[in-house]
């Protein structure tokens, strides 16, 4: 080992603010892995990176390292174009349920390997898993099978891809250095490049129920994403997307798998579905499938209304082992005891001009939909359905959303959690765009 | 634990440049003491407190929590006033050895814990152990009878004292956060207020033979270290101190004990004894024996010249279990087996301009003077003597030094940074002064 490839020489040089070598990134990124680097030496440089921060270079090259730190998924046998969407999370986010086998249908190969939820924020496994017999924990040589034969997969990262993620993350979350884009973007796009993919695309949300809560802070990760991606040779583009209320009605995990399935039978929520579509339509373009957008919304249109991609949502379903009845039946899927209606207060009137996608987040953590730390199990059978829409006009009694609960504990701190999120006044509010723009 | 007491938390504050509590500060020494501050943790709050600094409120906090973090020596049944002095360390630098026993010979007690060398830098505990029988591991009860009977004890710091900076000093030096001026102040000063002192002079020292290279960063770690003991009620000065060119003729263990006894016989090389007089002039002042610096430095010749400080040596020195005819005999020292006399080149001519500290400590890291690392073995008998001082005149075949090593291949790397150490010129360079200024 020469001298500058020490741990402490690699951290000094972060720590003045030098851009590392590509050799000293990936001696400190296998050190990690096979442990030369100890505990606290990666969190002295995790601190250093947090503070002093990558090029692009650097941070293209962390992430070719994470990535190489583990398997990496050759899908190059499998004929057509391998494309997947990542979002960075939010509040009522089943966006992935709806678009994989919606971009399935028109065409694409979808390999999807996601992760499961945390704090406020949802995950696509958890609500996967809300469908009985649903599962996500499928070896690479099925999930291959499962990508060429149904032309989807939606599992979990199984424990050979990018293992040096696995333990940066750890190490992260207990040293106050998780909000560092260099880091995200490791995190984020090693396990994408594992996947085997031609393209990706990006949903890099902003908001009180998104990580990052400016749009020009996500605008600062999507660049860094994109450019990442870029560098290590994949096709890449992401929208910068609100997350200020939740996205479309309904937050927890079977009733998530319902709102899903209503997408995918045209009944579908106008938030929810733009958000979904715009997606699948730049899926569609970076995965050569349409030559614009205009013709990918109209094959997405034209799979929707045939009830192709809803077909081929229950063929994924049942090629991964769960019921394939939940897509006529809603009730194969877990239902809580108590069900209430939360109506408007006496002094409600106007419009629904404020429904806080953190707080209705924390609403459905309070019901147990979600995780308050890496350990906590996840009660699927509970949540929130017919949440109001901002802009939406009120009155005292009105329906603002119905609450599932198995306890009432929980559903008095989720009842308090929902009322305070949502607002109201008498005009109604100016309409925002949710898909503010385009980083390609 | 409320909120802001997690690790997490604390760190993150730091991380964003706030200013921490007293409580956060204390929760956080006390965590890394009693472990429930992983090492991951404590090595990413190094980080941000290395690039975030501390205020000069949280540095005395912070050297409070770590002096408290162990035994705090009470030595006020000890009539008089105990002063004690500190050096940041530097090459050839014996002035304890002198300073102490002239001190005490003059009035003071002087109760000395000090540190081994590393690096090129030497350590008191190093050059003492050079001394037959001299023990440094002299428990706290004895410690405490000796500085009441002898006026003065040189001991190692106990196990006891300031565990916090073990702990962090260890974790510093393999995550790159040694050079932070709080965390230097902390170590420091905790372990120095750990000793029952009154008052502390303090000799920073700046220049290639420094831990400080510049006299402004020498100046930034002395207005510090005086503040927080103040901050902390005892009185503290600091003297600058240049380190270009090593202190007095001799670098080694035993070689460096022959010339501080010389000192206290009257015929110290000029600088070590400015430099030495000084110390101890304002330990006189701060201690209340003298009123002023003019007192003190004929209090001091007057001890010098009565032999008192000479025989205070020797007392300790036998009190301490090491052979007092080394004051007399300097052969009860471990002697080396080669002495090779370094001449000046053929080319030398007029006067010598630069004897590099840093070359000549590595010199005599070379020959084994010193500790490569914390588990290196030290070789008492080897070192340089009769080193030239810059400004003195040189000729072809002058005496430049005298090299003292046991092995030949030392001696010949010795020799070669020996000789790329010493420069000349035709013309005498202008004199420097070796005592900058007095910070209090």
């Amino acid at each position: 080992m020469t001298k500058a490839l020490f741990p402490q020489d690699i951290i000094i040089s972060k720590r003045d603010g030098a851009a590392l070598s590509r050799e000293q990134i990936d001696s400190f990124v296998r050190g990690v892995v096979d442990g030369t680097w100890q505990d606290y030496q990666t969190a002295a440089m995790l601190m250093a990176v947090f503070l002093k921060g990558m090029s692009s270079q650097e941070t293209a090259w962390l992430t070719d390292a994470m990535t190489r730190s583990g398997e990496v998924l050759d899908l190059s046998d499998i004929p057509g174009t391998k494309v997947d969407k990542h979002s960075t999370g939010g509040v009522g986010d089943k966006v992935s349920l709806v678009l994989a086998p919606l971009a399935a249908a028109a065409g694409l190969h979808v390999p999807t390997m996601s992760g499961r939820g945390l704090g406020h924020s949802g995950g696509t496994l958890d609500k996967l898993e809300a469908i009985p017999g649903f599962n996500v924990n499928v070896p690479t040589d099925e999930f291959r099978r499962l990508v060429r034969e149904v032309g989807l997969a939606m599992i979990g990262q199984t424990s050979s891809i990018a293992p040096a993620d696995k333990k940066l993350y750890a190490l992260r979350d207990v040293t106050g250095t998780i909000a560092s884009i260099p880091l995200i973007c490791g995190s984020i796009m090693s396990k994408k490049l594992a996947e085997g993919i031609d393209a990706l695309v990006l949903d890099v949300k902003f908001g009180s129920g998104a990580f990052m809560k400016t749009i020009d802070r996500a605008r600062e990760l999507a660049r860094v994403l994109v450019d990442t991606g870029k560098a290590n040779g994949k096709r890449v583009r992401a929208l910068l997307t609100s997350m200020e209320q939740p996205l479309g009605r309904s937050v927890g995990n079977a009733v998530e798998v319902v709102e899903s399935i209503e997408c995918l039978k045209g009944r579908g929520p106008a938030d929810l579905m733009e958000v979904t579509l715009a997606l699948a339509a730049h899926m569609l373009v970076l995965g050569g499938v349409s030559g614009d957008e205009v013709d990918a919304k109209w094959r997405l249109r034209t799979v929707l209304e045939s009830g192709a991609a809803l077909e081929k949502f229950r063929e994924m379903t049942a090629a991964q082992g769960g019921d394939p009845r939940v897509v006529d039946d809603y009730a194969v899927l877990p239902q809580s005891k108590i069900v209430e209606e939360i109506a408007a207060p006496s002094d409600a009137a106007g419009f629904v001009t404020r429904v806080d996608a953190l707080k209705i987040g924390h609403a459905g953590l309070a019901l147990g939909a979600g995780r308050e730390n890496a350990q906590s199990k996840i009660d699927h059978a509970v949540g929130i359905t017919n949440l109001v829409k901002i802009g939406e006009p009120v009155s005292p009694g009105s329906l603002l959303a119905r609450i599932h609960a198995n306890d009432t504990d929980r559903l008095a701190a989720a009842r308090e959690l929902l009322a305070s999120g949502i607002g109201f006044a008498p005009n109604a509010p100016g309409a925002e765009a949710l898909i503010r723009e385009v980083v390609e």
